[in-house]
């Protein structure tokens, strides 16, 4: 059994969601978003962000954590924003010790819908279904509960591999 | 007296200088690079660069720090990797309780050459004069002290305000 952290960076919003997988039973442990004022200075806001990852890390103790890797199609400045927010949901985890894999955005809609090109809300009525239970306050939350849910089924695919089972 | 640290945020490269201000006087403390393995995967390179930004608060004891606030004309994918860096920046002195000035590449060169469109030799040289003794490694170090140069001055403008002085 273990327990995954996903993770959606975003300067205005984190979201974040917690699973625990055993074998192929997966289960919805806790999500949320993380909002912090932004109003604050920079580096204010993103200790606040820091704060709010480091107590969940603390909490939940999770074994693992996953984050999306942000495709980028948007202007340099907002990118270099989001690259801080993205930093410092990188760093936490690392601060205490567990691995943090990184997913392009079409890999975690592949492992959630079934197909990279799936709309947000697909995805979000996929991990509803496969995680019932879960309420998903915010789109962000949905985002970070199928980041964890891409992370399981990755690392059920490696573990296999790992005992000598070979894909068909 | 005050001690300020200037960074310079980079992924692969993050420049930082410490200096000492006193009245008018201003004196070099320290400098140097801060440079992650760059095969680690991305969230121990930012560990990497969030412990020796760290050691070097414990060490020195800044009373403030400050970042310039890249001027970014690149594309959004390395917009977003520096974004992390700096993330890691604005976070480290925040944690240890000291505020964290934020400043455009412009003012820093205004500040320390005079003109905003200062070349990056120039500014280096400036630091040189400003800061006999400084052993500048490399270029990332001489604009991480221009930034700590350019904050001790609008830190004395302030100062000086807040006592009543009126520009002419």
């Amino acid at each position: 059994m273990t327990r995954i952290l996903g993770i959606d960076p975003g300067l205005r919003h984190t979201g974040w969601g917690m699973v625990h997988s055993e074998g192929s039973t997966l289960r919805h442990l806790g999500c949320g978003i993380i909002s912090p004022d932004d109003t604050l200075p920079m580096a204010e806001r993103l200790m606040a962000l820091h704060r709010g990852l480091a107590a969940l890390l603390a909490e939940w103790q999770p074994d693992e954590a996953a984050i999306e890797n942000t495709y980028v199609n948007r202007n340099p400045a907002a990118a270099l924003k989001l690259g801080q927010a993205r930093g410092i949901a990188l760093l936490a985890p690392a601060l205490v010790g567990i691995p943090v894999a990184e997913y392009q955005a079409m890999e975690v809609k592949r492992a959630v819908v079934g197909t990279g090109a799936a709309a947000k809300e697909q995805v979000a009525d996929m991990v509803r279904r496969l995680l019932p239970g879960a309420r998903l306050a915010r789109a962000d939350a949905a985002d970070a509960l199928a980041i964890a849910i891409c992370h399981t089924h990755h690392r059920a695919t490696r573990l296999a591999l790992a005992r000598g089972y070979v894909p068909a």
